[in-house]
């Protein structure tokens, strides 16, 4: 039975692992401070024009944003996202376990508007409520829509006026950069938020996450948290071999528009066939409408996520297509529609 | 320049990295739900006698201890560790931050005597200072010790006697089960403890350690702290794939062996050679005291870590072996020593 | 210029404060141990029938709310309130300083729905989300209404259900108690919830808060949760003797009696003068719609909150009546209305 | 039966008890905004030439404590303090509770040495370790001894040498600051320190500590801190009324005079009668050398607490004297001896 679930069901791309038999018994620095993690910072740094910035690797994404928000907040602040962000519902209270609220505004399509910063952070006026600090989204957001350049830098430049962080959560970073849509690519990323991360987890490493640093005021002691927080990997070439094989000659970006592919092979089937989508997402997840007697009878023979019911008879379901979904899986699902 | 630093410098064992590479595009449940680990998690209850003990992956020791002592513990209670204690000295505070104190007692030897609990216990009487509620060693100890079983048996007794939990950091468990003069066997583990772990990072495997918890009373909303903590890994079956390869066919024990070999060669050539040592260790870890001058001519040759002042002219060095180290590396240190 | 804007801006009731000077030099024993403080909890007992309850004195609510959830939550618990809460919004995130989420219902008229509760505890299914814990209302809600008796019921049943704490924030229950629709009488307080507190700040006494923890479970180690946030007040006395006055005659009750008189009696004067009020409290807080340039007018003379903006003429402002305020002080604002 | 067990077993001076008094129904602004608290503000900063410091009341040490190093360390930072310290023992672990490790130094009669604090800052030299960032002294120390300016100045010059925060304890200020042999003036704290308060529990008021922020650096967001941690008291005037009366005519440096006064006459007694005492302690704590014979005399008339066993016939005790301990108290002591 092919699973549609999610992104992460598959370890990792052959050369991924191959790369990683290689190197078996080199002997490396530990922590992190290893050649071939230095290596793929290079790659990174080139590919993302990311000169200065500071990168490190984490094991997934959960733990990427809980170091990073930890690293740039003091207990007194908050973080601003929308009410669907992963680091809100998703992540077991990982923000307030470590100190912070975060407060919260309605999404837009999955996304946060340059409005919502500006009202939560006017309604944040002295010390009986937090002070808001950070402002979070993703890329790909939660519905699988993708922020355009203009957005980004719309919500970049109210962070920046307000004295805001602002940071962008890339676990399906690959993917939002290889949607049909995307005006914005990996060189502009620097220039558009104060922290990011690449999401290696869901596409095509068997883990790991590279967190660029480009805000000066976010670099100092990051390492102590990293170690505080148990995300030091002591073999650290780890993750750095898993992200040199990705970048060094573009395995990462095909791979995503792979994904890409195999979603929206799906999602034209779908409207062909008089679906509708709930949201309309250019990239590897799709959302459509779909009513539950089909549901039940695709459940025979896929997996998948019930979204959200939208009547009686109908419900969204969410299907994911990841760097190893096959042509032959979505057209058996295509077929079965 | 061979590197006696420690031993996570080698990535992992062959087999260990191709057994990932065959799993390579097989969809697996995601958060160690997958069949992978649940095989590895047989393998290990069968091998440890574990019959109704849980077993979690996580990435590394520092997170095993930190997610292990944060659902054990209520911010109230405090650990009770040798000054020695990774968990005290170098993991950043992770436990502090957490939420939690440590109260130390001198090592004797790298160990904590049941003397040291009863009396740190004693002094703890009221609401002005914190409750005692977990005991904290590592087998091996930090200086390379072994306890015996009976002196497991002791303190367990202490601890069960006054309401404490008793927990083993079992980050080079292999090493302390394979020395020479060990009489503790893995099927008597889960007699000895509430919780320990079995560390693979140290031991062949690229990443991971298995947590057994053996008391009903950590088991309960274990996974809870695992993703709250970030060290719920999307794609588990890679941790358990480690494990897995390691137990299958007593890779785990091979290796570990291999290590104490090599450095208890070299404590046999240092004795030879009227060297000092400054423990006693039957296992991976050993250190010699060494001239100064004598240090400085290794160095050019090999890596290792300078542990401690003797007096003007000597130098406490750690030397640690490996499951890669060679026959080969050891020949050429001792022939330089 | 006189204010209704809060009910905390007079000391304390001179009784209350003379009682203190009576026991300028008498050496009591420390951090609540004295036996001022023993009258005072075997007053509030007799009071408030509860025969078995732990009391403990805080300095104030937000602390008394900060360590009742911090003592009986995990990390990986969650406290459930409404959205106008003061522990949500009010309180300078210090539950999520504290490490726990707290997730949040529209509320109906400031109080919180049986209903709520249900859901949000539906959704919250896996170790990917926190684990709904404990139930806060407060009795005065914000929004100055009164839970009935049966409301209390229905929300401390379906805690019961769930396995949940049902705990009452209780700043402003004398006023709730007084209020003239009122069915709850303190004898049923300790039948009603989990713990609840009984606010001294807010009626009468210049600081304290009393604490009363009925659920067993709740009161172990509750004394170092107090000591660790600095709680535990060195000369526990000082409150013991503000709530041994407040409760060795009646004086509580009689105090939360004139501050409902004094703002029910605005609020008929607004009902007849046609202005309309945003929610029907019954109690010493009301809301009025108020026409923009008329609060202009009244500021001149007095102060108050403006609350929300109903539209562009018309503003909610709110009003606050204490134990100190007078018949003058009511005279002249309604005058001025 | 006197108790000569601590000095915060009488609740508050007359006069510092009657002007609450006087403000019974005076509208104070809530949270410590109000005119009161301001006037005693001006008051200390006179006192203790303290220009631009921030000064806020809350309620006890260990709160004043708490709030102060969270305010100023993030979680990777660590305190530095003597092992005999008040927050290492006694504050029920407030500290690590809040995020941060204790590093701590054998104490020398109390003291902090300066070598002590650049010893442990050599040690911690990477992010396995936590980094050190706040040296904590409590002046009177622990055991009743006093800085002398020198020492005060030598600390703070390795402090700030290091980049450290140089914080003081001054639950005792007053009696350290009337020590006969005392040799720092209230005008030199300013210039002494980053941080230290003024305790007012132990010297004559019914709560509250005054503390003085002196280091721009942490003056940022103070109030928020102070609101989390609940220690923002709703009726700030409450301290600031105790605060007023204690500076406005020099009662505090006379309190604390007469309690000095009272223990030295006890110190001299017990010398001319042969006692030896453990440390020698120039203010109001002494901690005399007795027979342990003597001890259960002692106990049948008086409190005190018995502090450290000295051999198996003499214990050192420990007596302290009061602003409110009496003439004829420690004839009746002094007699009995």
């Amino acid at each position: 039975m092919h699973s549609f679930k999610d992104d992460y069901s598959e370890l990792g791309h052959e050369r991924v692992l191959n790369d990683l038999l290689k190197i078996s018994r080199k002997q490396l620095a530990g922590y992190g401070l290893d050649s071939v993690s230095a290596e793929a910072r290079e790659l990174i740094k080139d590919c993302f024009s990311l000169g200065k910035a500071d990168i490190h690797f984490l094991t997934g994404g959960t733990q990427t944003n809980l170091v990073l928000v930890n690293a740039a907040l003091s207990s007194i602040d908050a973080v601003i996202a929308a009410d669907t962000s992963h680091i809100l519902v998703h992540e077991c209270g990982s923000i307030e376990h470590n100190g912070n609220k975060i407060l919260t505004a309605r999404n837009s399509g999955g996304k946060l508007l340059p409005s919502n910063i500006e009202t939560i952070f006017n309604e944040h006026t002295d010390e009986h409520m937090v002070r808001p600090k950070l402002v979070y989204i993703s890329q790909l957001t939660e519905k699988g829509t993708v922020y355009t350049k203009q957005e980004l830098k719309d919500l970049f430049g109210i962070c920046k006026k307000l004295g805001l962080y602002f940071y962008i959560d890339g676990a399906r970073l690959g993917n939002a950069l290889e949607a049909d849509s995307a005006d914005t690519k990996p060189e502009d990323m620097g220039k558009l938020c104060d922290a990011f991360y690449i999401g290696g987890t869901k596409n095509g490493s068997p883990l790991g996450e590279a967190l660029c640093i480009i805000n000066e005021n976010l670099k100092n002691g990051f390492r102590y948290y990293l170690k505080q927080h148990g995300a030091l990997l002591a073999k650290g070439g780890l993750i750095g071999s898993c992200f040199k094989t990705l970048f060094k000659d573009g395995l990462y970006f095909e791979l995503a528009k792979h994904a890409n592919k195999m979603a929206q092979k799906i999602a034209k089937a779908l409207v062909e066939k008089n679906y509708e989508l709930s949201t309309c997402s250019p990239a590897n997840i799709i959302f459509p409408i779909v009513q539950n007697g089909k549901i039940k009878e695709l459940q025979q023979y896929f997996n998948f996520l019930t979204y959200e019911k939208v009547d009686e008879k109908r419900t969204v379901i969410r299907l994911v297509c990841s760097w190893a979904t096959t042509e032959e899986d979505t057209d058996k699902l295509i077929a079965m529609l």
